[in-house]
């Protein structure tokens, strides 16, 4: 594995916030030694009954089999249990992956005391080992004695794989008055391009809402969070948000939500929008070898659609990426990662800003350039690129990170 | 710039190959001063009175001046005269660009005695900076006085940017049992993806072949060649393969060909694929970093283009391409690659082979894969990656090289 001698990520943030715990959720972390030793990789949760869950996946055509096993039990909306391990993703693994997942769920379903099909898998690591699905035996039922409502940064801990620091967040909001919580687990750190990018993130809430409005609200709330960061265009088998509900907070007078128009749902709509959105970003801020965080605004597109196909252009460039790596003001290769994007462009329309300074405008080099500023602009952390192609309304902002030596060092040697 | 510290490719040739002379074609190079010191970085090429002509250029839809300028010239199928220059690609220059382009041109026509309209420009180098045309004002003169049939050696350096060796090679044909020749250069070395994958390449023969079909041989030549090649996945501004031919060789009896169907291309057709593949290769093996050069050939798929697409993802992948660098056989990135490219796949169908080891069959890895087999023939300078899809009968085949932390090192720095 990588992550050993990897320094955490400048980009981190400075402190952890304190993430409260929900109510109806309880976990506890375990050393199954999956691949890792000497740290925790497996997390074992326990919804309470009732719990209502929502799920969107890797769009990859040859996903995990815990992908396909989460897919399939989804339908029925509820959730009991999650079982998540690092170091073996149980992706490309055959029939054994099967059965294993299966293994997995009916250890989990007692420990639990619940049917399998209660029991969602995440699985994060190398693709195309089989994953022994006996590992859990024992480990899940001790799990199960031991689970508590907190801290939610060892169950962070025990998913990382490159990560170079856990991720978890937490929002407050108001339905119909009443105060409910919101809390989210994340992990990245490669592998990572929509749709989706998230590798895996686990997000509960004590309220009480329905499957099929927790679905429309993960649906949408994706593709402006996970759907929008990209670290380096590669797509994992294995991508996994889900969303549940426990509804505890029903007990405290907060009415239940059957309908995605409700209108008390709007606070919830925000807050859990922004909870994903700043743990994509964690994720982002973590990629593999990144020291810069770097937003790009696409605006003047002839649609929404365009603007984020150039936006993603520009994010995946190696070229651009690098330059932004060396501190370069390399702006010569936004136009090209532009000119190569295949969406409607006219060069000399074209405007680009790095932060606030305007370094091309109308087909060409901004009369005002100043290789000085930019290149000082360029020594931030956060680069802010923005391009305006001059053409229509439509805009789309996506989030990436530098590729720096690291990213190559770390992914050249990662199963050795 | 870069180069300089930048030792030679390991996958270079091992001995330059000797090309000879194109009758009709005659070159010189200097040292105009555009942004290198102590180096050429012009090359002038002047071409005998009916010579023909074709070219493809960038799909970018920035292009860079001299490629409208080319484009613009093309329809009349004649050129006498070729200006090449590295260390600025005059793209993204606007109405200077134009200017620039134009005042060359016009310069060039007067040394070498013909219309603006025939002479052909390309620049490669930095983007976004102004190319002062006057740099050329005496400097094309001189060429033209100097310009000899050779060495073509000195060609293909003088338009080198961080090309770590110079491309030049030739091929013979016969055309009804008379013998022509062709002969080509080409420099890389990164923003090097389809469609095209070449930055600059010119190629050149006697043998007497009419605009069209010139136009049509290239046309089809450059699919399987330059278009299937990918250093970083980025798409240059400036990406030039002009065809010349100067019909010398109808002196020596080779007959006049106006039709693309004239059975007696076959021989032509086949030393031009071949030279094109090579040139396109070498391009690859210089990509920026190289240190291995990867085929990756896919089958099975529901279509060529099918195929096509999804060889070019798991050539464009960085984890495949870091795994490649650090002799990983890590064959489940090649399945995520496989998985993200959006093209029909079923996981369970798919097979593997890295060289004649096949690692992975029916969903799962190969019963009989060997880690030590397999990782002894990943330490090998080329790599063969072929995947069956089990679907259908398309298939392609595009050529890659690893990604090295000298290819960020090289790309943090180009510009300063």
């Amino acid at each position: 594995m990588a992550g050993k001698d990897v320094p955490v990520s400048p980009l981190a943030p400075k402190r952890q916030p304190k993430v409260p715990a929900v109510p109806g959720v309880r976990f506890a972390t375990a050393e199954a030694g999956i691949r890792y030793k000497g740290r925790t990789d497996v997390v074992f949760m326990l919804l309470d009954a009732g719990t209502q869950a929502a799920g969107v996946f890797t769009r990859s055509k040859c996903p995990s089999a815990p992908v396909d096993w989460c897919r399939e039990n989804l339908a029925q909306g509820s959730a009991r249990a999650i079982v998540v391990n690092s170091g073996n993703a149980n992706a490309f693994t055959g029939l054994k992956g099967r059965d294993s997942v299966k293994l997995t769920a009916e250890i989990a379903a007692k420990a639990a005391g619940c049917k399998p099909q209660e029991v969602f898998i995440a699985s994060t690591g190398v693709i195309g080992e089989p994953l022994d699905g006996m590992k859990f035996e024992g480990v899940l039922k001790d799990c199960a004695a031991r689970a508590a409502e907190g801290p939610w940064l060892d169950a962070a801990k025990a998913i990382m794989t490159t990560d170079t620091f856990p991720k978890a967040l937490s929002r407050k909001a108001r339905i119909d008055g009443h105060e409910v919580v919101i809390a989210g687990i994340a992990k990245g750190a490669g592998m990572i391009a929509p749709d989706m990018a998230t590798m895996l993130s686990f997000v509960f809430t004590d309220a009480p809402i329905a499957a099929p409005v927790l679905q429309a609200l993960l649906a949408k709330g994706v593709k402006g969070s996970f759907n929008a960061v990209t670290v380096d265009s590669d797509t994992s088998t294995s991508d996994t948000l889900m969303l549940f509900a426990t509804g505890k907070a029903a007990a405290r007078g907060v009415p239940k939500i059957s309908e995605i128009n409700d209108a008390r749902l709007s606070g919830f709509k925000r807050a859990l929008n922004s909870l994903l959105l700043e743990l994509a970003h964690l994720v982002c801020k973590d990629g593999e070898g990144a020291r810069k965080f770097v937003e790009i605004r696409v605006a003047g597109a002839t649609s929404a659609r365009s603007a984020k196909r150039v936006a993603l252009s520009i994010a995946n460039s190696p070229l651009v990426k690098t330059a932004i790596a060396g501190e370069d003001a390399n702006w010569g290769r936004v136009v090209m990662a532009v000119g190569k994007a295949g969406e409607p462009a006219d060069r000399d329309l074209l405007s680009i800003w790095f932060g606030d300074i305007r370094v091309a405008h109308g087909g060409e080099r901004d009369p005002d350039y100043s290789e000085e500023a930019t290149s000082s602009y360029m020594e931030g952390d956060e680069i802010d690129i923005r391009v305006d192609l001059g053409l229509g309304r439509g805009q789309a902002t996506v989030w990436t990170c530098d590729l720096t030596k690291e990213y190559v060092a770390i992914n050249g040697d990662y199963r050795s």
